[in-house]
């Protein structure tokens, strides 16, 4: 651990320190250090390093063969993915967690695929990290 | 199922029909039915509706007392979280993805406080959907 | 000014300062203040305080009466525009940025209004401040 | 001019439709239109193409010896900068918003080192278009 210094305005100061108390942190230091890992993750993506992404699709399961579709899709990536989670939203919808890690450009690209496939209603890709450089 | 015209300029089909080879579409209906739902997706999260959120965490499981912090924490928000799937990413490193499920403002709340959780490396929240909107 | 400190684990403070290196900062606490600073703008926007906004349009001022369209909206928004810049990109396409200032709410409006003109390509609203509680 | 029809889920249209009110649209061929212009913008920056960019300065010029880095910063990439438009917000601050164009790298450079500048308060960077390929 090592300890350096910030300067700041008294009115930013104070801005700053009201909004970590909304947003549930007690800490200046720990609230500043999510800041620069945030900034990192980005950065890690950027250049095409080895990534933990999470896939997050919404879909009508009673959409023709679309489960099959995108049960190939992740086999055709099983060595990129690392779990799946499926959550019955209700009748119609279901919402599918994919935990990938791999080189940001393998993980970008399956999760362009699923998005693309027919039926599937939302799709988001969230950029999370292997930690070893955070 | 309705149909519906739209007029474009040759030059920019062209280049939107490239960019939908390029990632994966087979259809121009399906590429527009994703910007669209994308774009309620948006509205459904700032108008306070009831969502479905990812939670990505990644943090190291050697910090002090922080994996009894994050199960606390998710026990008192137990009515909407549906599941949680744990990763070890490494000795140190662990990921946790969070669903949930609730009024935006609950959902951004819990992950606030999750983000705030000092070991707590990275943290997002992805805005998915219900579906029955879509 | 106010001064305090920040500990930070060495690998990533190293990796931080490889950040600020490439991106031209000589100084990790201007760094960090310009991540405070950027999440306190985009509180003001939320919030719905006095913002300063700039507007940034693409457009083909062959497209029949669009000018006169653009104008006659930016006159009944007299009250919130500061200038207005005019660029011509080439033959065909114009660039006009619109600098802002009122409360978010109407801010948003009038971009709102001015994107959905019929032959404007491109709009975009970037989020600034009044600088006071910066 | 061509035509290409969209198929659409009678809910999810109405939905579309209802947004489209609520933010200026009398024609959904347009706002189609727009969220494909907003992929294809976001596609030119990324593949590095000539590109026309906004740098939103927010500064306080009492700080010594700003003005004369951010000019001489300006000087030394006359040859992307297209023109720079001054505000004096109050007493202490000034808004400048300067109009580049350039290939999409050298402008982000541009940008990052005028945010690195110490006083600086907020900089953001708009990614527009030199709209020939919209």
């Amino acid at each position: 651990m090592e300890r350096f210094s910030i300067s700041m305005d008294d009115g930013l100061l104070a801005k700053f320190d009201r909004h970590l108390g909304a947003h549930g942190y007690s800490n200046r230091s720990e609230a500043v250090r999510d800041l620069v890992r945030k900034v990192l993750v980005d950065e890690e993506w950027n250049a095409g390093e080895e990534v933990v992404g999470v896939i997050t699709l919404v879909f009508d399961h009673h959409q023709r063969q679309l489960q099959d579709k995108l049960t190939e899709l992740q086999h055709d990536h099983h060595d990129i993915i690392i779990s799946s989670t499926h959550v019955h939203l209700d009748h119609h919808n279901c919402l599918e967690v994919i935990i990938v890690r791999g080189v940001a450009g393998s993980v970008r690209e399956l999760a362009d695929q699923l998005k693309a496939t027919r039926g599937v209603k939302s799709s988001e890709l969230t950029a999370a990290s292997t930690g070893r450089r955070l």
